[in-house]
């Protein structure tokens, strides 16, 4: 795709919701870009009553929106089956799409079916969806016309795994333990009793455990087997970030320091990994806000125990930031416009 | 009524909720009383999965149980409809009632109509209705059949206002501010996208503005017209607990020592209203989790400016613990029984 | 001033806190400023151990820094104390100097020792500082060296009420009562048992109640008098936000859409402070993180009661946001760079 | 020791930290005890001013105290280098003491310095202090004199862990992750940056992670080796409670019932720790203000991966509420009394 001329118009369905109102705020402050609001009926929320209006372009959430407002991609932040309803009307009407559910990350029906417990309804585009993970997917990115951005979780676990996996350094036998802890903005816009606020506050609980639906997101980029990945994901009493405590052991004895240099060669001209000294790591306060993924390291090669800690904004860097560096990507805009 | 042989049944509806669940927590521990949860078919939720099951009595919420179960008296803890539905039934059945929601509060059926904005649909049982503020209605609660318990903000308001406007040192002509905060169990147990922890959480907000039905309950009790109440309800990002900014002129000038006589002359043998030391405020911490309400003032005696602030914890002297205390007293029972 | 070629380099000393902190952020986005933090020895905590080094400009908290390291502009996020100290000897080294704390806002040095219990130590800059409130001291602004920044209770409070007043609508006998609440970052960066998590946390508190240090900001813009005006901070368990809640009658009648066109004569071509139809106000999620002031008004004509709410963040319209608003005026800048 | 005549004082040095408060709260409601507090000169903070003033007794933390206020026993929740400096006194003084610190939890002076970084300073008191987990040593406490009682995490996790291990189902070759949680009352309350609500509020932080001082407890109880055991400590931006998830494979594959019946067979009549549903975890509500050790196990029999969660809440049955276990048990009361 060539870079266009002039400012590029960006759909968004959903924006009511936390990833879509998130990218509708990266997109205002976006260089090349401006934001159109598509209304779909499954909206939920108004605006706010201000007595100057906002300017923001709005339209339907419709294919035509695409001719009509002159929409060059679509950010699809809406829930899988919405999502498969959506993307090949978007696709048809020559929009790139951009979506952050889980329709388009696993690369079978079978496995969507497995993981999401339901059919998927727009099966021909899972060969075409390039899963946009950049720091491994870049190149495929610049090229695609769907784009499925990586699930929050599995973010965070792939850019802290996958370099150890590849460099044969993990100690698979032990298996890899991913504690995964996450801010309520995860769970999306709604309301339902669980994510009320008096059973959040002062609260703090494991869900899904072993069996998240974000686990084969994990298996398919890092390699590893689900029997080699016990992972749990768990609710901070928060707003907002991801942070996962990674458990291994190296395969022979490494400091802490020998292990960053893994994560270096692979992460060196990175814009948005960044590696803390040995015996470092980085808390959420960190990463909020940013699209940045902070990875820090803690060894003691005596017992070869390793503990990685990765965090990331789950809103951010685990949906609408990355999204935005895709669509950079495939819109042949600077990678890190509006991100920095 | 006779004080009763042995451990008195007291049923629940509602023990899911907020304040039906803390009802059950004190009456778990009250020397004279055992809870019988009773199931009502709007009830959301479920129970913890323990092995050992709890050995708590049930029953389903039908005037049936009274007898069944040898119930002495229902808490209703339920929407104004529901005790409506509900509370001429367990009458009928031989129970004494303490309603904890707003439909027994206000003194006609018209005044319901104006600040509920529905139908009233057990009118006959107004007059006999008793408004359970001890410190106000203790003798007449000692005869009730049927005692409404006072909503949470009036119940802050009422012991700190009442005495001041019976002993006339309020200036009626400037008007009495009360600006209320409230944690969010206030709100209730259930699934609303304004009561959703993405929402609440770091944010801070006003609602019913001069027109909130408590309101009238204010009214009622401490003889101000609504002209001369400002009233604001306040949500703050916590889970239980209600403070109450209060500010007014006195006609002279006085001290905050000479404003605590005239709460001293009223409140000294009260077991559960609290004052403080001259220039000392309660927080909310000081009455969590009690069936206290804590009063202290701050006054300028040359501008006659003075600020009270009231703090009680919501679900107990503003809920529960109340509805206790007003058991307590038709029942027989010591009026702190399991209160303190 | 005239505009300067090029980037401008701005110093601020106290970039640990959290309003200069702010600032760092702010400049770092801004398309005409660079800044150079300026290191003091009162400073406390360190810096992130990223592996690859921010290039962020660094010197010594000292007025040679001026010439050596270009520096056109210092942001004094310092507390009064050391902003007396310093403020003199940047300005003798050529900067202009923004001073966020309390010390250059008051009129004279007995009304700084009578509200702050300290002796003023700089009192011949008195005269030449200029309180930046840009709605209303824009011109002076631009030609100031010395502009104080408001503070943040004083900048919600009087971009609310001194319009009401200057329009002689308020009911002044009646007195006016700001109900205020704050987030803990209000208080600084410093290690205290009153702000340690823990006594924070679920809890809500009153301070200051009538006396706080705030106060006179309030009289010298407004035009009220101190026993006209009813103050009273309070803390709220979040990070940022300022949420007040006005309370006052008006003269005659009136209705809020005609107290809103009060405002709006006033404030229609403001960038930065924002109204709200009739009948609706803020939250504090409205203005986090932007350096708008939000206002709504709801208004009951028969009684002639008004209430106002007045929400800004502390640490950007309150702090940081207004100090690079008043940086830009006097440095020639567009008013709202960096700033939307 | 014979079970004293009427009620006995239980002296509590460091009252108004979080665990002295705690324990002060629980003994009020205690049936056998009255709670006298022992002011130390290491106090900070004050009192609530109320006009009426509490009855609760008072005396000078010294050891003359035990014999001028009939003093039975002594809780020291205080530093580890004072309740080394006051636990001899009050034991000569005749006192049982309950010591809340890590002073005399491990078993060597040379085990104290490696962890704790500091000497110790009365080692010949580890010989007689009864490490007080009563689940495991019930009999020991009954004839204490002086009691250590456990610290908050290693409580959770010896519970969780030493069934497991000692019925040798755990594949100790893969190891044992503990991935630990807590409020951030465990870390005492006193003024630090670190736990400033500001650095705490919408963040999450891991630290001590392979090297926390509570690691050698587990050890010591659990049996296992620390190449075996790894540690991760990370603050939760609450009040209290901790939650701890433990990963780990079975040596055969076995389902989360079967690995149930191993809990069973040790904790089927013990009263403070509760076992959930196969394929059920409890969460921090469930444990909070209570005296219980929650734990719920989720496996995958082909696998043999297993996670089980432990909960307790750091103050009761992570410090003052074990600590009156223990206490009950060395005075010969009922071992739940107060804390049902």
């Amino acid at each position: 795709m060539s870079t266009p001329v002039g400012i590029a118009h960006i759909g968004i369905v959903g924006f009511r919701g936390y990833s879509g109102a998130e990218a509708v705020r990266i997109l205002s402050k976006h260089p090349n870009c401006e934001p159109v609001l598509l209304e779909h009926r499954s909206d939920a929320g108004g605006d706010a009553k201000l007595l100057r209006k906002s300017s923001v372009l709005r339209a339907a959430a419709t294919p035509e929106a695409v001719g009509a407002a002159g929409i060059t991609a679509v950010l699809l932040a809406t829930p899988p089956e919405v999502s498969m309803d959506l993307a090949p009307k978007y696709l048809d009407a020559g929009a790139v799409v951009i979506d952050l559910s889980g329709a388009f990350r696993l690369q079978t029906a079978e496995r969507y079916k497995q993981w999401y417990k339901e059919e998927h309804t727009a099966e021909s585009l899972l060969a075409s969806a390039v899963y946009g993970l950049p720091e491994y997917n870049r190149e495929a990115t610049r090229c695609a016309k769907l784009v499925s951005n990586p699930g929050c979780y599995p973010t965070a676990a792939n850019l802290a795994i996958r370099p150890l996996v590849s460099a044969g350094i993990v100690d698979r036998a032990a298996g890899i333990v991913c504690d995964a802890k996450s801010g309520v903005s995860g769970a999306g816009r709604k309301a339902t009793l669980k994510n009320a606020f008096c059973e959040v506050t002062e609260n703090f609980s494991a869900y899904s455990i072993l069996n998240h639906r974000h686990v084969p997101e994990v298996l398919q980029t890092s390699g590893l087997s689900e029997e080699e990945f016990s992972f749990t994901a768990q609710l901070i009493p928060i707003d907002r970030g991801i942070l996962e405590t990674i458990y291994f052991r190296t395969v022979e004895p490494m400091t802490a320091a020998e292990i960053l240099e893994v994560y270096l060669a692979q992460y060196r001209d990175e814009p948005f990994v960044r590696l803390y000294e040995a015996g470092n790591v980085p808390d959420l306060k960190a990463v909020q806000r940013t699209n940045f993924c902070d990875i820090g390291v803690i060894a003691d090669p005596k017992s070869r125990r390793c503990v990685v800690v990765s965090a990331i904004d789950n809103l951010v860097k685990g949906a609408a930031g990355q999204a935005i560096q895709n669509m950079n990507l495939a819109l042949g805009f600077e990678e890190t416009a509006g991100l920095l």
